[in-house]
């Protein structure tokens, strides 16, 4: 099994979930900043030209899209315990995750990384950012109003869902320098003590 | 069971869904146009103000996020067979609801129907839209290239990936009026045969 990741883009988050499983794996790094995903090495491994991938050494396609190679660790290793049983729990632990990956990684972070996606004139891009770190305090606090769980998102423990909040959460503080909402800031901290996070982040070349 | 939907919106997909079941469900409209996604009736349902969203009449609060809803659907409807058993095949099939839901639909026609998005400026908004129609081009190409399936998307039948990718086909063809490379063409008009499909566009007032 093989993650083909960028430090510390959304990968991480598959990263932190394979040091939860702490099963055998290798990491392949995509030089996203030199255009890596566009060239015929990378392409032929995910035509989509994106982190995460996930090479399953079976001869197959790599797996894509977060949500996907998450739910896949998870219901493939469930001695791990990733994700409940139940069809709703994994539903409730899917709509999480899907917030992260479909709301607020792409209107609220990639709006603020990479403006020219989201408006053709670099004057207009200060506009841009302004909006995107506003829906990130609105997304964020969408989540804290409607946290169901203790520490973690879902009441029934650690999940795949935990590992994906961490990349926003992640690049909120320590990229965009902005606070997080009370819970939300309750489940970073806790986050930063688990070692499988500590474990991704060093090995990304990433402060805690 | 009520699902929240708006005509011809994403919800389409999960209505779909609902009508391969076959089990009682109601509809509730919301007039996106009219902005009563915004208003507190709406936003006591579903605080991102997004459809489609799932009363399970439980109490809880409402499932929100298509791929998860089309998920909880599948999994708690084993015998409408709409998802693979094993953890491969259900993690392929996310991966295809997934590239409908993060990056075709927003990248390829929410920057067509709502370039204001995308762009502050109303002069530019002509460019945004032919950049996002040739998105649509390329990530429908990269799906037929990638096609495992024969008619349906997964190679071991109908699934909620085909519910999921039936709507942007529906945008692409009836919206937009462009055309679709061949095996997502020949997928499309295999839909458009099935009852559930046509009860599902009746009922939203669309045509076949
Ligand atoms: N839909 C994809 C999106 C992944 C994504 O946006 N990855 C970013 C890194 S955070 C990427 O690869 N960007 C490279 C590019 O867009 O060129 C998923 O859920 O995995
Ligand atoms: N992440 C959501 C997105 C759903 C979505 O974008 N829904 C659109 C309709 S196609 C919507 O409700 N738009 C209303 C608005 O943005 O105001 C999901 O997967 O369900």
């Amino acid at each position: 099994m093989k993650l083909y990741y960028a430090p510390g883009a959304c990968s991480l988050g598959i990263h932190i979930i394979l040091e939860e499983i702490g099963k055998p794996y290798e990491l392949g790094q995509v030089a996203l900043k030199e255009g890596a995903q566009h060239k015929p090495e990378y392409v032929a491994v995910n035509p989509k030209s994106k982190v995460p991938a996930l090479d399953l050494g079976d001869g197959s396609r790599a797996l894509t899209e977060f949500p996907a190679i998450a739910a896949y660790l998870a219901l493939s290793n469930p001695e791990a315990g990733l994700m409940p049983k139940d069809p709703l729990g994994q539903a409730r632990t899917l709509e999480a995750v899907d917030y992260v990956t479909g709301t607020i990684h792409p209107h609220a972070f990639t709006r603020q990384f990479r403006p020219n996606m989201f408006s053709l004139r670099e004057e207009d891009h200060p506009k841009v950012v302004e909006q995107a770190r506003g829906n990130a305090e609105k997304f964020f606090g969408v989540l804290d109003r409607i946290w169901a769980g203790e520490t973690w998102v879902m009441p029934q423990g650690y999940s795949i869902a935990d590992a994906a909040l961490f990349f926003v959460q992640y690049w909120q503080v320590k990229r965009v320098g902005q606070p997080l909402p009370p819970k939300v800031e309750r489940h970073y901290r806790a986050m930063l003590e688990r070692p499988a996070v500590q474990r991704a982040l060093e090995q990304e070349g990433l402060s805690a």
